[in-house]
């Protein structure tokens, strides 16, 4: 399908991201998501074609990095720049905010001439997500009480709870694979721990996927050894996803097992809930101890799963010996960037180039979120980007 | 008054400002600090309308942050991103300064293609202003020399002397309280130090209050306890300021008393002059235990003076019991950002939203400046920018 | 010679430039450096007259820099900007790279919309260029499997060989004092070691000098105190070049007796040949004793040269008393930036505005090396920038 053509099917999505922070892929609607989805393929084009989507002549997207990234903080620059906004980085080490400032404080100081606001904050359970509606919060007042001449868009770069940016790039990555979303309905994906050398790493990717892929009618099987849990209601509400969508939802603690059939794989550590909740107490307190014991227990505790790698054994059950195998990366690959690892390094390689792309539809997804935000109407938008025949590469 | 009319009375003024520094307000004339606060309402009203101010297709504004900042950096970044330039920190850990690099080298090599250098340097007394005219003289002689194609513009970001950006910032938000210059004629405002737990704020902030407030007829109260003197040449000049421009200047250390009567309160914490002058010669001496010791020595000598803080009791005095509150922030706020500090909690909250207004401008003020460095009749030049009908969100 | 006339004359060069990484002078042919030269001086020409060599709407130059640098992280950024492109900083520190993740993973990460990776990669003999060719190994792959849109071009912003941006700029510095490449024939240059009170300075400026100045019929004189010795395979090559272009190459080990008769010096410290192997492998294996060790030895073996510094009584006996003074700055000037150095303030002092300049031309032997790998015929691309009359400074 050509470019005006995908713009014009556009049309026809009743979407309600105007002027909404993307902070939860399950607080929009189908046809919101599908808006993302479709504007980013577009952008995704466009450039390809050497067509520039800039719709900002001037304009800030600041990014606030409260843990450390390379791929995420990439995409936001890419999906900035397109657009024509510039990349301001809050480093709350450079700042002055460590004196005692307050969040709405800051918000509002950033924001003067600000058109979004990118936050990843991730690392303590129940604070994350916490954290940007308290930033979108004190927008809004700012923005009531004419401090901001505009109300920048806040978009989620991962938080405790969910990572829309890295879910929906996934998503688009399976609509590209599968050719349609419909496509994707009675396939099975595995959501599955994988075993790393490392700890607490972040519930919101595993979250991000069973959140998200629930709603288009697959088999979902979340599969980790007892007690690495999830938080309980996002894994209740995508069981409630997948039964309203048509698919099903099942948990289970056996990895071949759970990798039977499966069409779709994504091998991916995490630390349990109960430590995730037990990490951000001690945290909380200043308990170095405490802090240092808890890793050793838990690093202790994954080393017994060490057979939670996807190897040739796992990938053999699955649907054609060949399902796609997905991951957020990097992975921890075994005998490549660890001794023992998520994945075996023969079946990554065979998948490597697969999670590359899955990947390069990042950046625009985030536009997409961008740019959604910003246009009531981004059908009539991307139309007018179209007539304006503006280059990206000027001669 | 629409745009097109404030940029006709734009023409009347007399300002000398063209590819001038822009270090301390008392080097400028009147007109020439008019010019800047009209440029800056100007750019302020284009961008709430979506006319782009932008005059630079490419081109670099540098910032050089020897201490730390948010509100400055972002304020900073904002003018720069708003006339089309890109920012470019000069990171002195990153760099290679430290391998024993003179002033007048870094000066020209990061300004080859360079349009602005903004500068904050307010550690040590009698350094930071110099060196900002170091960096200006190596600029002057780069560009003598064919080595510059122009010679960028400095702004003061806050050197050991004042703080113009704020203070101009300030000034505007006075204009837009009171309507205008003129009105501010006969109202008394109190530049007051204020008790913080923290140590060896700078003297910028009062410093460049006082010297730009007493150049428009109000009667300015310094209150202080004693000890906390700011430097004396400074004092003297804002109280000829005063005689001159018919308002009136005191010195006084009683807080209450200060307050009483007063239009506009400033309640703000700094380090007494000597310490600064006894702390410069030990941290040029790196005597790091005699550097600890003054600062045990200070804060104990500031704990004396919790009671300077700024209450409901104290705000009860004032003109009809609400003066107008301003800070710089970030406020030691009592019971929020600290335990004692600046401002009652309470009292802080009742102008929280003025005081963010009070910021706003500062983004403007900077854009302002930069304005009028580079175009000499910047009458002209935003006509041109109103009939471009550029927009800034350009769909 | 106007810009019309200079943009005419390129159309004879036969370079082959186009989507080729610039990673050594020596993989260039004359026809290709020819090229960067005559681009560098179009665009520093077209930036004086105020028109803007804008060629990107948006995109992002990469910027990787693994060792610190002021003057070409400058350089590229302002490179970067004048073509209308965004710098992003790939911060290994602030990255998830140290979890484990190869190089050409994190090479397609950072590229999905980029359009250059400046790298500085100078450390380890052996190890920074081959570095850059293992990124653009994986960039091949990435573009060749549809990862990445465009293939980025890679600039050498210095390895463990050579130095590029620099010895091109020093080169364009040579053609603009002497009126053209033709007239350096015969011209006596003498690259020599120098002392300096620091450690482990890298070796690719000499080999840079010694690679690229030899290919256009200059006698190179290489001095250096016995045991300072370069890379020999690269010195090797220079010798060849020197003969091949009708020049000559000759190694010594008396700075005073190189200089005389010299029409141009570059006097400038590196640490030998087989201490940066010896510190390479120290380093690897993380033996910080050994390298404190080894420190500690090449500082006393430096210190017996302390009479090779760049003085009067060496200026004295070069050409006129009057060579050419060069260096890649910042010099280790004695009295200055440190007790004793490469260099006599007096002597420094006399020829430092001429170092700036020389350092002026980097950031547009960037440009050239960006705007001749994105443009196939760079005269036709430079021919329709100058019919557009796009102003850089907008009014």
């Amino acid at each position: 399908m050509n470019l005006t053509d995908k713009i014009n099917q556009l049309k026809e999505l009743k979407s309600e991201l105007y002027k909404k922070d993307f902070l939860l892929t399950w607080e929009k609607s189908d046809e919101d998501l599908k808006m993302v989805l479709e504007v980013a393929d577009i952008l995704k084009e466009m450039r390809s074609q050497n067509i520039s989507p800039r719709v900002f002549d001037t304009g800030l997207a600041i990014s606030n990095f409260r843990d450390n990234s390379t791929r995420t903080r990439f995409s936001y620059a890419s999906a900035a720049n397109l657009l024509g906004l510039a990349v301001q980085d809050l480093d709350e080490q450079k700042s002055q905010i460590a004196h005692g400032e307050t969040v709405r404080e800051t918000a509002n100081m950033i924001s003067f001439l600000s058109d979004f606001i990118g936050i990843r904050d991730d690392m303590f359970l129940g604070e994350g997500n916490k954290y940007m509606r308290e930033v979108g919060d004190a927008l809004d007042e700012g923005f009531a009480k004419g401090v901001l001449p505009e109300r920048p868009g806040i978009v989620n770069l991962q938080c405790d709870q969910d990572h829309p940016t890295q879910s929906m790039a996934d998503l688009l990555h399976l609509q590209k694979e599968y050719g349609s979303l419909e496509n994707l309905k009675g396939k099975k994906i595995v959501m599955s721990w994988a075993y790393s050398p490392s700890y607490g790493k972040p519930l919101s990717v595993p979250q991000g996927i069973i959140g998200l892929m629930s709603r288009f009618g697959m088999d979902i099987e979340l599969a980790y050894p007892e007690g690495y849990d999830l938080i309980p209601e996002i894994v209740d509400m995508a069981g409630k996803n997948a039964k309203a969508s048509g698919g099903s939802f099942k948990v289970s603690h056996d990895m071949k097992e759970a990798m039977k059939g499966a069409d779709i794989v994504y091998p991916k550590s995490w630390a349990p809930f109960h430590i995730m909740q037990e990490r951000t107490k001690l945290l909380q307190a200043g308990d170095k101890a405490g802090l240092d014991a808890l890793e050793q227990t838990c690093l202790a505790n994954n080393a017994k799963y060490k057979d939670w790698e996807y190897d040739h054994d796992k990938m053999k059950v699955t649907k054609n010996e060949d399902a796609l195998y997905m991951h957020c990366l990097p992975a921890d690959i075994s005998g490549v960037s660890c001794k023992e690892g998520e994945v075996n390094a023969d079946v990554f390689e065979k998948y490597r180039i697969k999670t590359y792309h899955e990947a390069g539809f990042k950046p625009y997804i985030i536009a997409a979120m961008m740019f959604t935000n910003k246009f009531q109407n981004p059908a009539a938008t991307l139309k007018q980007i179209m007539d304006s025949q503006k280059k990206r590469v000027l001669y």
